[in-house]
């Protein structure tokens, strides 16, 4: 491995003896050990490169570390740079695998990390949190800092947090990383207005005086002062025109953020002031890397890939349900001109960028805002249109409560297609679709779906358009679609009915398999040998969670079939705790009912087939709940009443 | 009654009939109407007070309708005025209760209104969406307004929606009422914004041919021209520094919010803007009624109250849990000082506000910004500090993902507490506490709980005190505790553990009830009827819906006694629905368990009393349910095993 300055940091107090020069050689390391990597591997590129000078110029300047400074990063896919340089370049290789570095920060890694994110808009509030915690533990002069993309700066979480700032009364910075892309191109109003301020001000040939002068500006909102006491360089960079100036904060910028020569002597004064400052850094995401830089979209979290030349391949691992996703909606809004596609800033992610480029006018991205998307889809309803929102199952936790009033409540029939649910890999615990299913149980006017293959993906989409009572929900994973159908006729979709995938050879199966969504495949999969071995098994596409299909698991009960159930989900308050509840409210007994399901615990970044396998969710772990429970059932005594004696 | 205009309005219709003179009239009316009615029963009163100009003039101007223009309320709590001018008067003297008038609009009241509302921050999002639906339903000519507080407008959903409306090319009016004081005192750095800006222009003398003029004035970003071109009038109101410009708005105001020679004109130039437009409007909250306009927080939605002579006494209902967590809060906080108590714009409704009269620097109000605060309280408990969240179940809702990431991956310590826990009574379907059991059920490191009186919320709070392993959250109702404590002794709470309340006589009881929070008392309540009848009931106070204790159920159940569980929260994935998991994972079987909880429906206004009553969660519709549960297991027949003969 070259990367030869790299290998010699061990932490930011190697990284605070360098030259200006030496960081910029550093910086290339750093690019270059990136690019290999996530070439080999997948990762989220572009963010890390459009990053580095930035995490390297904090780290420069402030003192972060576990009692010292705090480092806060916004969604945290740009924290590759941060972790290069305290002490995880060993653990690059198995980059977002397990045992590996995870693709965001992780606390267990190291005490360098504060929070495991993943989600967007939250570091500012997490900050704001810190900084009144450690003043109120005493520990004040730690400083606080957050990194924010300018895609994550208009979450409302994001903007709820920079407005309690702005009341802060102590040091308090946010740096925002406007590279003008962030995930995929920013919507909204505010992403014109970042579009329009240019970096204007070179900051250089700052002199020291200045510090003494700001050293002595209290805290509060006296950016005038500032304007006409401090240097000249500086005045050039408030900016008291700046939007987040509304936001009580005394923003700084736009300064280019690749620049250590403005960078570091800014930030060292910065880091002095008593109050809210925002540093309005304008970056160039993939910067470094030209095939990146051309296609930031497309490399913002790319699969492994190839540099062939002047071409990079991605490499190809199946169809996914994803792109089955975008397919199935095309032709849907092919037929039907009230079909409107919605994402959240997630046009790649979703497939919808396919969707776009077919049908441009009816794809609404918001920018990564799944609260205002949810309701925006509830007015769009309201109105006649039939809009289908396609969300990450983690992101739309963030508009639960959307779902219930907006949307539940109203018994508008938004249709939200959710993908990641289940595992999803590498991004490991802050991205795992696992709560879907349990957070939307309790909702009137709500039906939840899921699919198995493509042919019941688009049988799915297909019912929920149709499906004009309420909201329905989808569900699929991030993985690849069976390569055939599983049946060479799909059956339709009907409200609440489970679908025979396998019939028993007899007319009493040994023990049915209950699936939710692509664990279809796993039952299947598990069939063959336990017909082998003998067992006579029915498997049962459960199609929908909720309305649950009670008919079918009361005939099986009564009959005294017992009943498996597996899921990519929560096993606590799942697929196969609402079979539980069901029955229970029918009055049927449970105790020849197990579920299978994901474990209450935080699975970490590794393959889906791994994190699957370690959950129990494979065809031999079912295969074995399967055996142990017929054979339980047929070891306990069984109550035959006695005959009645035939009258003579 | 009086308010003899008042009773002559049908419709908007009628009130585009009448002159302004007589709109100053209908005003007064609509106050007397509001006043004497709510001084009876409770209600919304100040924020209803302060919109009866803003709601005439934009009714008197656009023409909202089910097929024509839209009007959106966010939070809803200031509608009374728009119900009463759209046919609701009769409704009026049952306000808040079943049959009347709905505190929130409500569709399946009348068609003008929307959406059932009741949670802050939706309303520029769900207009959006309407406003989008319908220019893609060829129906681009229904104009779309929003009516927004300025303690609203700072929550993170209202933010999105404001920077996704800066993008629309069409009419899009957004109403900012700015009384300064909305629910609580407004938070955050933007109402020191708010604040500073005055009302400075009136806006009187009007050009007729400025509205030719604007006309012609083509939608986006052209605000130099209409500067340029429109009358001075107009001119003068067109505020390029305002804040939401930045979000992309053309900003008009601050114009005085009651006076309808400014508004109504304005409102007529400005419905015929082809683009976004914010209008600011100052308003008074609580104006026009002196006590009101005194005290506008304590009268923000008071309980009834008599106006004698120059007091007002609210009558009181008993000591609430509010009040007793109030309490319960101060002594803790008296005994660590490492205690802090958060809420999200709800110091009175939570009963911070009296633990701020006694601990002023130790509790934080974020306003509207429950994900912003949750986040906060991550950051808070990631320093050492002790956070304790008050917050309503139902708003609780907004920070699940918030929980789910920054506090639960986390493993940190943050405090819930929920306040409204099951059914709230006059506010309706969108506030009860329903689903918080089953949205967190999912969740590692997160402990439920729940007490049944003041001595047990009291050593619940001193339980999450000491709990640092992960979060907790206690739930507890709109209702007052207990005269008396249950027990004589209160036991401290111990993790997973329930508490025996009422033991059997015997050493097997009958059945047992396993209580869920003020269920207790419900149990308690249906005892003495039971005993009457000669059942023999063991009540266990449950405290923990997770972790559940097993140990208890499976104790239970194996010595065959019959389980009634019993909760106000959704029994489809709530406590119940955790002790069916439970019993399934530990192979228990649960034909011996019932479960009792809120329906899967939407329950109205009414008491809460009534709520439970219909809900079925009533001390004698738990007594026939435990009956029929005994006596089913009697009638069915009891395998017991032949005596083994003795040897002689």
């Amino acid at each position: 491995m070259a990367y030869d300055l790299l290998q010699t940091i061990a932490g930011p107090a190697d990284l605070k003896k360098l030259s200006v020069a030496e960081l910029k050689t550093l910086a290339q390391d750093i690019r270059d050990a990136i690019c290999d990597q996530v070439s080999q591997t997948g990762g989220h590129l572009a963010p890390n490169l459009g990053v580095v000078e930035l995490t390297l110029a904090l780290h420069y300047v402030f003192d972060f570390g576990p009692d010292d400074d705090r480092l806060l990063f916004d969604v945290g896919h740009q924290c590759y740079p941060h972790k290069l340089i305290t002490g995880r370049l060993d653990l690059l290789s198995k980059l977002r695998q397990r045992g590996g570095m995870a693709g965001f920060p992780e606390p267990g890694e190291s005490d360098h990390d504060l929070f495991s994110v993943g989600h967007a808009g939250t570091a500012i509030s997490t900050a704001v949190g810190m900084a009144r915690g450690d003043q109120l533990m005493g520990q004040g002069g730690h400083k606080v800092v957050s990194l924010i993309g300018d895609a994550s700066i208009v979450n409302g979480v994001a903007l709820e947090g920079l407005n309690n700032a702005g009341t802060l009364n102590r040091q308090f910075l946010v740096v925002l990383n406007d590279n003008g892309m962030s995930i995929a191109k920013p919507q909204g109003a505010m992403a014109g207005y970042f579009d329009r301020i240019r970096v204007s001000h070179r900051y250089a040939g700052f002199k020291s005086k200045s510090r003494s002068i700001l050293e002595r500006v209290p805290g509060g909102r006296k950016l005038q002062s500032l304007y006409h006491r401090s240097t000249e360089a500086l005045k050039a960079m408030l900016k008291s025109e700046h939007l987040f100036e509304h936001f009580g904060l005394t923003c700084v910028g736009p300064v280019d953020g690749h620049d250590f020569d403005t960078l570091i002597p800014l930030l060292q004064e910065i880091k002095l002031m008593q109050r809210p400052v925002l540093l309005h850094a304008k970056t160039i995401k993939g910067k470094g890397f030209d095939f990146s830089t051309g296609d930031p979209t497309a490399f913002h979290s790319p699969k492994p890939f190839v540099v062939n030349g002047c071409r990079v391949d991605v490499k190809s691992s199946g169809r996914a349900f994803t792109e089955a996703y975008a397919d199935a909606m095309i032709e849907l809004m092919n037929k039907d001109d009230k079909v409107v596609a919605v994402t959240a800033a997630m046009p790649d992610g979703t497939g919808l960028a396919k969707v776009a480029k077919a049908l441009p006018d009816r794809v609404i991205d918001t920018g990564i805002c799944e609260s205002h998307a949810m309701d925006m889809c509830a007015g769009m309803a309201k109105t006649g249109v039939k809009p289908f929102f396609a969300v990450y199952s983690t992101f739309a936790q963030r508009a639960l409560d959307q779902v219930f009033q907006e949307v539940a409540l109203q018994k508008l029939p938004v249709r939200v297609c959710m993908d990641r649910g289940g595992f999803v890999g590498g991004d490991g615990a802050v991205h795992h679709g696992f709560m879907d299913i349990a957070m939307l149980r309790t909702l009137p006017n709500v039906v939840q779906l899921a699919p198995c293959d493509e042919a019941t993906l688009q049988a799915g989409l297909k019912f929920m358009h149709e499906y004009d009572a309420g909201a329905s929900f989808i569900r699929y994973p991030r993985d690849s679609v069976p390569t055939e159908p599983l049946q060479a006729e799909t059956p339709a979709f009907e409200l609440g009915k489970a679908n025979p995938i396998h019939a028993s050879d007899h007319d009493k199966p040994a023990a049915a398999i209950l699936a939710y969504g692509v664990m279809v495949n796993t039952a299947l999969a598990a069939l063959p040998g336990l017909q082998q071995q003998g067992y006579d098994i029915a498997i049962y596409d459960a199609r929908f969670a909720m309305p649950i299909d009670i008919e079918l698991i009361r005939s099986l009960i009564e009959q005294g079939t017992p009943i498996v159930t597996i899921e990519d989900h929560a096993l606590e308050g799942g697929f196969g705790s609402i079979v539980l509840d069901a029955c229970n409210q029918a009055g049927l007994p449970t105790d020849q009912v197990k579920r299978l399901g994901m474990p209450k615990s935080w699975a970490g970044p590794d393959s889906r087939g791994n994190q699957l396998a370690e959950a129990g969710l494979t065809p031999e772990r079912l295969a074995s709940a399967v055996r142990e429970l017929i054979d339980q059932r047929d070891a306990s005594p069984v109550v035959v009443p006695d005959p009645v004696p035939t009258p003579k």
